[in-house]
């Protein structure tokens, strides 16, 4: 049997690691060959597809880590559902996302990942992983860490914060870090104080200060910075377990991470584009329209973003993903009015990062190899997911984004594909775009066309996470 | 015209990035392309040369940053010239060293620079590339900094050791690294206070205390990352000025550099296998034998090591070079009986490092892939020799290495090829070794057999530093 | 009236700033005057008592800023009651303890306050103060700390450890430092990550790790570090509270406090004798007898106590109190063979306190006028009790003691005063002692022989921490 | 004999280390008692001289550690002489000075105390002790070290600023701190990079970059951070040399200061009252009036102040002294109209100090008894001087100061009393000043009139500083 053959022309190929002038052969799903363009190597292939990429990057199909399609949350659900999401995510050059499943307090960890398996298998437009979310950790819960390892979901999520809802104390905690010292898994930590955050949340609330900006000034930078730094020295405590921060805002917790990782520790840092481009001053805007950015970590000053550009920078954070979980302002993010505590948590983005991230690149932030390394290579190595995704190789997933870097746009709800009534980055001018993005050899989208399908995207088993030493 | 063609099949192609099972295919000089093994893509080549590397890696020939042919120092010379040295080079598995020339006192950089041209030229076996020793930095120096450059010699070294022969003050520091600012060059920096330490000399000779080990003793710890820290900060009083720290070998200044970098700044640190597998232990070898051990920085107590390995693995430490000088213990290193002082300066080991770094591999201390990264990607990139070397992708120079992870040796002076009556590593047990060695397509060392010939390596002429923010 | 008069001549006046050749004269129950030896002021004197000090030390009485008298854990009560414990400090050279009173889980401060008042009063050989011990953070019991502080009960001890028992989460805790931000109390903090400690006593039980020794190895020192960061971060979000940290036994809680203080927090640090001299070694001890020194925060590794000496030197550790916690080894510490976790905690050593900080100034730890500031000044400053206690000034309770620093002798329970069966220091050599013991101008020890009675010693009511800025 | 008796009655003795209600007692020229006011011994006191401190304050008479009377300085002297200078130190409520004596290259030690001492003996109102500014460390001075400890010469200053005037390489400074090991001396450190300082001063004037606040530019506080370390470390080479640095002005100096001390180093710090209310705004006044600000180390931005009001607290900086080194505008300053390295380095100070910090005491940056020790009693242990100065004790000198802490004044150079054309506190509203000021029991000011004598002052030999560990 022969595979199809595509070839992308005269690109040059970013990644994490090179940058090249090369052509990419395809072969069915997979990327078999590339060959410097103009070689007598390349010229010798011939395909039924061929895409010409003068002018624009070739660089490995985005690998989102956290989002969260069709998740529950204070008594609503994430508007994206896997179908819209996965299809939003692709037309942002995103071509895997790995999504939480969530184990209920009380469940089992198999009820929680069937549930999700449910809601995903057949819906989405790529490729898709999931993490497992624990809410209950026992002894039987602990056993089962085992079990989904062995069906490729290989990390775990705790939160210290949501008490009463997600949150775990340090003994769950601990044991948890040392199931997966010796099963391999990675545990993941939403590091708030939320003990310490419900006293803050339950005062405000009582002085009548309910507006969505004091969302932002009870999650005090000093409480994730705190939880963070516990949630270290536990993983020390249970024997050097590796540990993987999600969404860091504050400046003070990169502190705590960077020295963590001064010391050689295990420990990663995930930011988003949230937290790098927007501020308190959206939490303070007026009529409340903050509540479009109430979502935990909350976000920072100002100040607090050239802190998360130099971890970017020194790899004290080592990922950038969305935490992509919109609620729609009307009718869900309204909830909290009179009360930011019921605002739903969350903020929409999956489509937006790829872009965000190389305009990061024109800013002067970060290097464009370094781009791919946070949006793609890292990811994928940290979950699991290297060598089939996160690179452009022999052998890899053909997942493929035909970049232009010169293409100018903005950012609007009025052309995004998230279902969601907003976006954060409302009027945002934005420079660079994908024009075509390949899933496993197949264009999902081409040239302003989504040519995917609900269906195409598969459950990825990950394998664990190669960042352990 | 055509060119002929080489094929490597069946490999494990390791690059600092990727680890793929891919064919290489070689055109005249260069890497073409790269096509999964087995691909119908890597079935269509033919070439006139092929090498089956089944069970073998496939790595990028190693760069070695900083070695000293034929140095002259306190009287004598390193024993390698550039034949025997780039010729043992070849033996271990590197295919283009970075020399230094040296600026006399009250000479121009250009003599210096000329002065080894011409002991180069003609006479390596593999690539080589010059870094610029200022020794006397003025006016007319700072200026001739800039035609250097241009030139392709974009490093600077300067010494804060060695008052009288190689040192220049905080002034001077200062000023070339502000010129560096300005030109796109890098300065590499010999960190020790060399101003204290020859009082600690003085005092150490005076009180009879003239055994190998004392050299040891008084080149202090603290006053290695003292001159770190000083060089750092005249970095940062000089507007930011990239600063890259030779052969970094104490935990303090390992420390120095790791808070440097956490703060964003563009500070490296090199460090050599002598530092990472010897100690003080065999500077106190009897009968003067601690004397083949005598370089500068010194090897440090045994308990420093550890924080050398973790700071290759947490990438403070960013290179791993071999400071290669060798001198003959017969008539060299014994000019310093009696006197430690006059002991020459300076180690064997080009023809180690290679192999010596793939043993920390296997002795869990580094990664495959952060092998290749710190002793042949990084070094390419950080003397702008990247993407000629340092990596296996189309395009790249065809310096490539079929190493063998499995075959045991025993490094001795009896086997090696350096031009040096005693090995540092004698006796030592080693497995993994290069088998073919190719530099720009032409085979240099085939299982066990010298292929290569004295002027087949040509001066490379280097880019600015690609690690520049 | 005329005050009956004591006048104390030609000793060495030792305070924590002065070191003075001074004779003191006492007017009834206070310090009325300091004059130097020999001076015609000072010979003009006359009293109705002389004391001889020449060659000895005129020292203010100790201050024990940390005792538990008849306090109840696990099912069984300290063995020292205030007769027998106050008897036994003024023996040591004490002549000030700051007990413990305790509120219970579901009952008031008022209620243990109370209970405690009623075990001290008319029994105490000497003056004493009492802190609360809150073991259950309420609306009302926040609002008693107001009440309390008024009577003179200004400081508040709140647990990390012992969930279950005296256990508060960190919403508590943040609350307590809310009300004592306002309210002018003092927080002291058991920090110990108790939920944490909790899973290891359960896993090492279940592995069969039950000698006294495990009580050390599962109560981890990252642990104790990792509580003592928080306490900081939360007394920030609470507002800057001051905290004071008890019993401080391991080398990285000193190190999160020097961190604090460096940032100019009003964070405090004490330790123990036992911390400073005894170790795991002591816990190891074979046949049970390691059952002798369990106690929270346990002895650590003998590598830590260079960190708790330099503390001491560097102001990092303020305080050095004894946590005097006696059970007899005989039917109490007993209760835990085959269970170090039923081991009840604690230690004896309130009246070897002052001895030991003496033999530290012999030792070259400490200076003298540091011995009397650890042990006297700053903890009468810290809990409100300057300048009647902790200084020999005009206007100070005439709280003396006269102390021989040449007098050789041997620690041992069978001629100590503790109603306890061991001594955690038998054997010891020790050289300096108290002679003469005053306590408000009455004479409790002289010579060897006791003098005191119960009741002479007065409850003190306490004014706020002399330490908040 | 009877010495003639003072007594000052009903003030609050306020020291380091207590604030006492108390009489004090002087016969001749010695404190001899305290006692508690209105007690009988108090009252059965007569005197001579009798003053009544109701509603004041009684404190030691203030240390200046670091003042340059009649100091040359580029080509002009420092317009204070010992007679002026210590007559306006009095009017201040200081009552002892320590001043500098010069070495001059290529001159003995001897030479330059004798000229010292020549410049002072019969001119002073107040006693004085002297420093040695060793310019030249040689062989022989090295000795003459010891033999001036003798003398009561104990502390010894040296340049890292300053080149081919009083500079010193690290070789040298090594040197005499390995000495000061090994005789007691405390070094004094000046702790500027001078050599690279003098690069920046060039550049800036071949720039044409003149103006006085140029001054503040070019000595960059990295380069102050830079050598602080740089004395740091060699102190730690040499052994663990006790080591003053003076005139610290920038944070990232009090950070390099601070973090010495947290490894328990004898690492001490000094900063003067105009790094506290003056910076760079100042430099920066029109009409050259900059130029009264120049002194070395520079002002700094505004922003460096609350480091240094914190260092305070934390005792990461022991004394405030005035480094008192006054020239004219008129016909000194003004030397360097056109080129700000010509400026005279200094300004005038010793009549403030003691007042600017009591104002301190009520702007809430220092407690009152904090006020003291950095004033009075830590200058006085630090430089060998206690107990004779810096406290009100039986026995000490009677240098005793009657504070008015309610007087309001405005500071001024029409009122004050240095030799100097202006002031640094020109119109600056201050509460609180010395009325009577004792020196040895002599009045030398007394409410406002000026009441003693040149040559009342006499020479202090020093012991070596008290702060060795």
């Amino acid at each position: 049997m022969t595979l199809p053959r595509t070839v992308i022309r005269n690109g040059l190929v970013v990644t994490a690691a090179e940058e090249v002038h090369a052509d990419v052969l395809i072969e069915g799903e997979r990327i078999v060959a590339l060959a410097a363009t103009g070689s007598s190597a390349a010229q010798a292939w011939t395909a039924e597809t061929e895409y010409d990429a003068t002018g624009r990057y070739v660089v490995p199909g985005g690998v989102d880590a956290h989002t969260h399609m069709e998740m529950p949350f204070g008594g609503t659900y994430a508007a994206d559902t896997f179908e819209t999401g996965t299809r939003a995510a692709a037309w942002g050059g995103t071509t895997t996302i790995v999504d939480f499943a969530i184990q209920s307090v009380g469940g089992s960890l198999r009820d929680g990942l069937d549930a999700w398996h449910a809601k995903a298998e057949g819906n989405c437009a790529i490729d898709y992983g999931l993490h497992m979310i624990m809410s209950d950790v026992t002894e039987s819960s602990l056993k089962e860490m085992d079990l989904l390892i062995e069906e490729g979901v290989t990390s775990f999520k705790l939160f210290m914060a949501y008490p009463g809802v997600f949150y775990s104390d340090d003994g769950r905690i601990l044991r948890a870090m040392q199931r997966a010292g010796s099963n391999g898994g990675l545990i993941m930590m939403h590091a708030e104080n939320g003990i310490a955050i419900d006293v803050l949340v339950e005062q405000a609330l009582a002085a009548g200060r309910t507006d969505p900006r004091y969302h932002g000034e009870v999650r005090r930078e000093l409480l994730e910075a705190e939880a963070t730094h516990r949630a270290i020295q536990l993983a020390r405590v249970a024997g050097g377990t590796p540990l993987y921060i999600v969404h860091v805002s504050a400046e003070q917790a990169v502190a705590e991470i960077a020295g963590a990782r001064d010391l050689g520790l295990n420990v990663f840092g995930e930011t988003c584009p949230q937290y790098l481009y927007l501020s308190t001053d959206n939490l303070a805007e007026p009529d409340f329209e903050g509540a479009k950015y109430v979502c935990s970590t909350p976000l920072r000053p100002r100040e607090h973003q050239a802190a998360l550009w130099r971890g970017l920078r020194t790899n004290d954070l080592s990922v950038v993903s969305t935490d992509h979980c919109p609620f729609c302002f009307s009718g869900q993010k309204e909830l909290g009015r009179g009360d930011f505590s019921k605002i739903p948590n969350g903020m929409p983005g999956v489509e937006n990062r790829m872009d965000l991230l190389h305009q990061a690149v024109l800013d002067g932030h970060i290097s464009r190899r370094r781009w791919i390394e946070l949006a793609c290579a890292t990811p994928a190595r940290m979950f699991g997911l290297y060598p089939r995704k996160g690179t452009i190789a022999p052998g890899a997933d053909a997942d493929v984004v035909i970049f232009d870097p010169h293409e100018r746009y903005t950012m609007s709800a009025a052309t995004h594909h998230m279902n969601v009534d907003y976006s954060a980055y409302e009027g945002k001018q934005i420079t660079g775009r994908a024009r075509t993005v390949l899933s496993r050899g197949s264009a999902v989208v081409h040239e302003g066309e989504y040519l995917g399908r609900a269906g195409h995207g598969a459950f990825l088993p990950r394998g664990t996470s190669q960042y352990l030493i």
